[in-house]
């Protein structure tokens, strides 16, 4: 057995199923024992981006780590910015990196670089392998470092030669620890001021599952606390027979007017709230210094736990909810708007979808509207890194082949990765790609109107908009082998997504804003 | 004035006339000033990536930096593989890389990392700047480092806040040494060698500029060595007029035969020649121990003043030079194999175009068919990172708008850095891309193969095909708005370059191989 087969056995043993890959000449070894070890789904993305953003997806939804396969610094590189996204969203990941051979290092060939570097800006866990008898033990370290919950980046540097060379039998999965409680003073304290004052409970991470956000209800139906989300959620579980709760707004003004009516935040799973960026008179922590933040449980504790725990110190009974007031939109007709646009697909959208929202300004109506819909997951992007939309509805359709995955995908950022659609079309994955077309990075002349430009300049203009020549992105889609429609009305893309939904397999729509 | 106003007037009077972009948020005060402070074209590119390498081409035709504009962490990140191989090519950029205000630096806000660290993996030079006062002789000298002949990356980080805030007057440009000259000894030494043994000189770097490559033939017609150019030129002067050079191959078993028929190797303008990769029981060094190598000129030393100061101590006539025996090959007819696909491009190629290759496998025949070629330049990629061609065939489209570009591009790779055609088609530049559509990453089942493996494993065969689906290079242009054709025979494949060529403008011509 060699280094490669030994890692292999060693990741298989510890659960690993699916490998994102884009490898070169380094990785060879490992390519090759994807075959002489089974049990391993290598699954072939064109862009190292794509792998990143998959993985990301498939650990949101699997909740354990898929591994990536990189080749050398570019090749890692080229996934940093969606492993930027995934660190913010605490997703599990394992990420194999191919190295020189440990005896060619020295000689500092065109395609080397400093790897460990590089990976150390997104990674909790870091190692460059320096033996083939080691390759198992660092692979089984990697896989434990990626599931320490609720999930971060292990990055392993593995050489050629190490790759190739003899080693011994696979190495047993590594115990993780469960994620920590949160303390007893801390569930006393919130239950505390609950009790005493109108608060809002701020939730984020694992308190949006449904588990967290069932004791979240129960908690609110007897204190009428506010319920708040996260702005950017990595995974939450919504629609009509789940608590409804309101969303923490992007820009730091309504974000703070919407949290000032409350002396006390109380955080379940989510740091304190700051702002996206840094504005002119505009605080950078969105509590003021006259409110007061209190834990309950931070994102690496338990946090449906101790949300259960509040609950029932609280006293409140098992299934309390307050009802869910909202109604699923009819289906629209007419001129696709925004609001258009958000209505058609929360009135199609089956029941079980897995909604990765990357619609940028394009779906902000969305996540209103879609509050009674029937039960989804809704995904989207806590690094806000654009680009996430498209590889993460992929590693998302992979690790559920049966529910239908929905990208709602804003047009500017589809483009840094849609290479994502051909990984699509070639395992035939269950996803519909819901391309928000507006011709523009919309929010960009927002923000520079906002920052005080009345009239933008004939450069900046040509920054911000993305026309001459407009996207075609039908023949995007076809280049890929995804087919794809065009909609400029409501109902068309009303009735193409459930074309598409029945259909099956990928599907592309170009909506028209 | 502001900060950003202050730093693109510095900007303009140390010679910027382009700047690559794609920003965020955090970057609009520079976007707006690119308006306000007129000077600087601006270019939209649809992902960082393709700033990189674009910045890289035009840097390679223009000997002077272009800057890119890029968004905080990630935006930079998607540049890094394009900003190894300009490091590798020594090419001149400037970076310019958005921060968050630092007064909301403390809060790390979901898109904020270590900016810093990311930029050092790849820049000779990199400064955090922290005052709007301090912008514009930051900018000064990024760009003085970025200018270090024979290139340099420098990458400054400009805070949101320093951007906006009050700034005076632009820097004037900082003066820039020239290139140091080679030691007298290191050419009386090369001169005492080429006396007394027959022995190769090999080319890099600037050595393969006319005036290098001019002198070199000088020393070749009185000394009978033999000129070896590098494996991948960043940039190389060549055709019928010019001295004909043979290339080092590019596998090391190949390299190394080559070489052992000297006892002494004259290195101008390159290190040490080494594998590309580590190979088991091959050496990494291509030049033996028994042999040696010896230094005329470093790479950052006036290579060509070296090569003249040699050819004039050995006494050689000016402007002497063995005949170029090659001859342009006759229009190729037949099925697309290597071969024709090289005679095709060859024969059809117009004086002065600029051949950006990167058709991998696919081109491997072209360097020796063009020999004979009207004269033109030779773009290839000294860092190895994949994609680079469609975008530095971008930026030398930019740099030389007079001369017809010609990308020379393999399928696997250009799906890295597809979003290039956009920015061709926005632009109406003269870039004729010929995708080398082998549906494969070809390379790779070689190395395999290479490596021993005798018949690939199903997954091994999926990692290394592009088929299922096949990419469709007609459509994918299309939806960038740059027109396509496809070619199956050697005398469609002459015709359709003659014709996207007389047209002008953006043109894509899909090879099937």
């Amino acid at each position: 057995m060699n280094g490669a087969e030994s890692l292999l056995r060693t990741a298989i043993a510890a659960g690993i199923e699916v490998c994102f890959a884009n490898p070169g000449t380094t990785e060879m070894p490992i390519v090759a024992a994807l075959d002489t070890v089974p049990g391993i789904r290598a699954v072939l993305c064109l862009f190292e981006g794509v792998c990143a953003g998959a993985a990301d997806g498939y650990g949101r939804m699997k909740n354990k780590p898929a591994m990536t396969l990189l080749h050398l610094g570019p090749g890692f590189a080229n996934g940093i910015a969606y492993l930027h996204d995934a660190r913010r969203a605490r997703s599990p990941i394992v990420n194999l990196v191919g190295e020189m051979a440990t005896w060619h290092l020295a000689a500092d060939a065109p395609l080397a670089s400093d790897i460990a570097s590089l990976a150390r800006s997104v990674s909790a866990w870091v190692r460059s392998n320096r033996s083939a008898e080691e390759l198992a033990a660092d692979m089984a370290d990697a896989i434990a470092a990626a599931s320490v919950p609720p999930g971060q980046i292990a990055t392993l540097i593995a050489p050629h030669d190490c790759q190739m060379g003899p080693a011994g039998g696979p190495i047993p999965a590594r115990p993780v620890p469960p994620a920590p409680r949160a303390s007893d003073e801390a569930i006393k304290r919130a239950a505390e001021v609950l009790l005493k004052e109108e608060a809002a409970l701020l939730l984020g991470g694992t308190a949006l599952d449904e588990r967290g956000l069932r004791a979240a209800a129960r908690v609110a139906s007897v204190t009428g606390c506010r319920l708040i989300c996260e702005t950017f959620p990595k995974r939450m579980e919504r629609g009509a027979t789940l608590p409804s709760v309101e969303r923490l707004p992007y820009f730091p003004e309504q974000a703070i007017r919407m949290l000032s009516y409350y002396q006390t935040i109380i955080l379940a799973g989510v740091k304190e709230p700051v702002s996206f960026f840094g504005y002119p008179g505009i605080p950078s922590y969105l509590i003021s210094p006259e409110q007061r933040a209190i834990a309950l449980a931070a994102p690496e504790e338990d946090v449906p736990a101790a949300l259960e725990s509040l609950a029932d110190a609280l006293g409140a009974p098992a299934g309390a909810m307050e009802s869910n007031f909202a109604t699923r939109p009819s289906r629209p007709t007419g001129a696709l708007t925004r609001e258009s646009f958000a209505a058609a697909i929360a009135a199609a959208q089956p029941e079980g979808a897995i909604i990765m929202d990357e619609g940028n300004t394009s779906s902000a109506a969305y996540f209103q509207m879609s509050n009674a819909a029937p039960p989804f997951t809704y995904l989207t992007q806590p690094g806000g890194a654009i680009g996430l939309g498209p590889p993460c509805a992929t590693g998302a359709a992979i690790a559920c082949p049966d529910r239908p995955v929905i990208n709602l995908q804003a047009d500017g950022s589809a483009m840094y990765t849609l290479q994502s659609l051909w990984t699509q079309a070639r395992e035939g994955l269950n996803v519909t790609t819901v391309i928000c077309n507006n011709r523009s990075y919309w929010i960009l002349g927002y923000e520079l109107r906002r920052a005080g430009v009345k009239e933008l300049g004939a450069q900046a203009q040509r920054l911000i908009e993305l026309t001459n020549p407009p996207l075609d992105w039908v023949q995007l889609a076809g280049g890929m082998g995804v087919p794809g429609v065009r909609v400029e009305t409501a109902e068309a893309l009303v009735k193409e997504l459930k074309r598409a939904l029945d259909a099956g397999g990928p599907n592309l729509i170009e909506a028209v804003l």
